[in-house]
């Protein structure tokens, strides 16, 4: 077994994604024709009570959606059922008129009100090319206030917005269903304050992560998440997605480090919740309604958030283990015997290994042999020193409790870099190998491997089915890919992932958030009293229903 | 300097106060008469609208309120302004009467259904003595069917209700302020599962944080969260006040380790949001409208949480500095170079000090000769002989600098107890001698000894004005300590407290909450057009407003 030492003492930065956008795929592989006919969702089921007093119907739990890459028209089944029904445009929203782009000219100036044809095409279309709308407008304003002009006149006239930042998202959330007004605060990129003592930074939601760390990096801090995107998306679309990624499972949830933001509800109203304190117990947080809600409460603005004091020592191990069980043990060893220094423990299957290999150029497996799993484990601490011995002995005690079976640790940038592409490159690696149905799903960690394997036995050699993903959260990222994307197929897949999830307590969406892909599944996940509570949230803040429409919640919730 | 070393691998457990109902005061010594007079508070300012439409008034935003202990009749007056007015009981609230206690005998049996006067006598007031309820029916529910029934029953009669927990609160939330039925929590004591991969415990919402933490230490855990009142008070309570504590600045608050929790609503409804993953992004997360919001938007009935691996060494310091600057800057330093062992820095002033050393038997400065600042240093990580000696290496280097004039390591568990009784057994000698104004402030580090030494120049000979807490979180504890309670010294006190933590972006609740103590202080830290939204979601959730009322959110807003 290789057991090198990486000694450094330096920076450490892994290589990010630089924008999402010129690693997009080639447009005609994917995109397909757009579709206006469309047919209202009916169910037949019992009635719950919200909190408005109004009735609505709870047996929608398991509509399964059937999903063409670049369709608007989007095709919705019942399970058991051969019921049919489509996404319907809200006929009470208004149309966009000459006037509207007149008066959006008028507060916001003739630039940034954007109407050329190329750019709204860019703007429309979701970095996957799965989601696309047919809006006619996207407005860039450059402080709160204009948001809160722009919000307050689209309510008064009802017209649909969908708020935009980096559009890196996975389930349609950032894009336009169909007409809706594209608000992108991708010039709202400021960082407000930075205080070296709490390490709490204050910036506009337009910031890009990356850049954000850039900043830090300076001042010897460090962002709390990290993740893929991180090349284009914004800090505001990660706070309204409550984006997840590589460092949670050392600090924690957005929930846990977002101190305080700025929102502009649906009427204009700017709420002003952008504490730096890291303990505020004066009323409701109310903050936690704006993280991960997908941008259907508010426009998230400004962030405040407590980053972490970048420490010099990070080692990188690349592991294989023989079997899921190991990779299970080895988590529970590493969180007890690296504890305080453990910050990230991420794995891979072969199937998904074999697909980087077969994809990106210049990638080569770290370890001798070929094995079932691949786990990363990586540390970051104060002591150079102990920490590189600490981890050295952890794998050399799991090599001998034959935990593991290989292990590399990197001697240098360069070399940790590599092996964090093989992690990072699998998105990009699915996307060459051809239709790809993608899952998020958080389960307890036993169980995260056995509904991979059943899924495989169900689909056989219809299609490569691979998981991956945060194993220290419980997070997997189960992906299917197949020459084409076809209705058998996408029939033996859904719903049985999100009923397998379900009746394991996980969750079908971990990360990525429910859009306008998961809107309908969301009682796998949650139950209808909670879910109407969050319909009765959602008709208190935007009463109209304006923003981002048709998106995280049931469709059935919004009748018209 | 004594630098002693700690050598220990096992067990390290503070000494908690076993039980704060055992350790009260004599209750004659501060439990004064209560009136039944009341006049309700009004106020002439500008109005704003809340999201249902109805407009209230918002230059509310300064009324300071005169406590007097064991007083129900409270007494409030506006800086700069002679106008008094008092809490009124709300006329629409229905009184209890005896079929109301028949139908809660029927449904939760007689022995659940309190009467008893003594037992109401303790249930009705808080552990400091000073505030005090009339209830007359305090209902010991089973399991959330019981709870749900009680509500339900309580809504359909408007009957006002109180959750209780330990009662170990301080700012009147757990009590009543006049006839609430209190419902307390402490039969729902279970552990439900606790699952050793993953960390996650799921237990019922009485279980005493205490035995949580007794619990979770066979399996080779421990709770994200530590306080003085772990004896008493109820993880329920601690997650509906968002309880900080000793551990927060390395675990975070619980917004971030709270993964789940179930909750009944004013109406009965039972929300089962009591999720056990880490990561779950579908639907608004609505658990955290749950935490800190004092049980006036539910009673939380169910709670899962992330616990943490119980590393196997823990080490102590007790440092004395010579300024409020050197504190400062051995936080920045601790930060960055304990970094990832780091689990408390807590400070005290000299004033607490002596304030210890005068009224609590066998407590001794650790350090040789007095000086003006004390810092304690916890760290817990998984190497003892490399966290000791890290540990060792930054005294030395901070005493070098001259930031640390002296120190001492704990050489055991017993020295480690008495080093912690100094820091907890401030709030038990601060009873001991006399009366005592408690605030508790978050402040932007570097503000945070500038109120002690404003408030100290202010009040002269008056009273004596301690400062101490959770420095590495930011939160100041700022108590004043005096002979009697008094409105001369009040008045000097409030609203200064208040405009000062404003004027420097502070809370004037950093874990506390509001209570009845502070509700109607809100507008301090929190903007109006935030609070009325914090009130339509009051009015949504709770629409009789039966739950807890007169807490958390200013009275004015709900007049009747």
């Amino acid at each position: 077994m290789m057991m090198q030492k990486l000694r450094r003492s330096g920076a450490f930065i892994r290589f990010g994604c630089k924008s999402l956008i010129t690693s997009r795929p080639d447009k005609n592989s994917v995109s397909r024709s757009v579709s206006g006919f469309v047919n209202h969702y009916k169910s037949k089921g019992k009635l719950f009570e919200l909190s408005d007093g109004n009735y609505y119907n709870t047996e929608l739990h398991h509509p399964c959606i059937s999903r063409h890459l670049g369709m608007l028209l989007q095709q919705y089944k019942c399970f058991g059922s051969s019921a049919v029904s489509l996404i319907q445009r809200n006929p009470l929203f208004s149309s966009l008129d000459s006037k509207d782009v007149s008066y959006f000219k008028e507060i916001l100036g003739e630039k940034n009100v954007i109407e050329d044809k190329e750019r709204l095409e860019t703007a429309n279309t979701d970095w996957m090319h799965k989601y696309k709308g047919s809006s006619k407008l996207m407005l860039l304003p450059k402080n709160t206030q204009e948001v809160s002009q722009i919000l307050q006149y689209c309510d008064s006239r009802r017209l649909a917005v969908v708020p935009q930042g980096g559009n890196t998202g996975l389930v349609g959330g950032s894009v336009p269903v169909f007409d809706e007004v594209i608000i992108n605060v991708g010039l709202m990129n400021k960082v407000l304050a930075f205080d070296e003592v709490s390490g709490v930074l204050v910036c506009e939601a337009g910031c890009i992560l990356e850049n954000l760390a850039t900043f830090l990096d300076t001042k010897g801090f460090i962002m709390p998440l990290d993740l893929g995107a991180k090349g284009s998306c914004h800090i505001g679309g990660n706070v309204s997605t409550n984006a997840g990624g590589l460092r949670l499972i050392r600090y924690g949830s957005l929930h846990g480090t977002v101190l305080g933001l700025e929102a502009v509800t649906a009427n204009g109203n700017v709420l002003d919740m952008l504490g730096t304190l890291r303990k505020d117990n004066t009323g409701y947080d109310l903050k936690h309604l704006f993280i991960g809600s997908e941008g259907s409460l508010g426009i998230v603005t400004k962030v405040s958030i407590l980053t972490q004091p970048k420490l010099s020592s990070v080692n990188l191990a690349f592991i294989a283990c023989k079997d899921y069980l190991s990779c299970q043990k080895l988590l529970v060893e590493a969180k007890r015997n690296l504890g305080e220094i453990l910050s990230a423990f991420e794995f891979l299957d072969n199937n998904s290994m074999d697909l980087v290999l077969n994809h990106l150029d210049g990638v080569r497996n770290p370890v001798s042999s070929s094995e079932n799993f691949y786990i990363l484990i990586e540390t970051t601490g104060s002591d150079e020193t102990n920490d590189r011995e600490k981890l050295e002995a952890f794998l050399l005690k799991s090599l001998e409790k034959g935990l593991v079976s290989d292990g590399v640790i990197a001697q240098d940038i360069n070399q940790a870099s590599s092996f964090w592409r093989i992690r990072e490159g699998i998105t990009e690696a699915l996307q060459r190998a051809g239709a790809v149905y993608k899952y998020d799903l958080s389960l307890p960690v036993e169980e995260i491997y056995n509904i991979v394997n059943d899924l495989r036995g169900r689909l056989g050699d219809l299609a490569n089915v691979m998981g991956y993903g945060h194993l220290g959260d419980g997070n997997l990222h189960l992906n299917i890919s197949a020459t084409e994307y076809n209705d058998k197929l996408l029939g033996l897949i859904e719903p049985y992932v999100y009923e397998w999830t379900s009746k394991h307590r996980g969750s079908i969406s971990a990360e990525h958030g429910l859009g306008v892909m998961k809107a309908n599944e969301i009682f796998y996940s949650k139950s209808p009293e909670t879910v109407a509570l969050m319909a009765s949230i959602k008709k208190l803040l935007d009463p109209k229903g304006i923003l981002n429409p048709y998106k995280v919640l049931p469709h059935s919730l919004f009748s018209y």
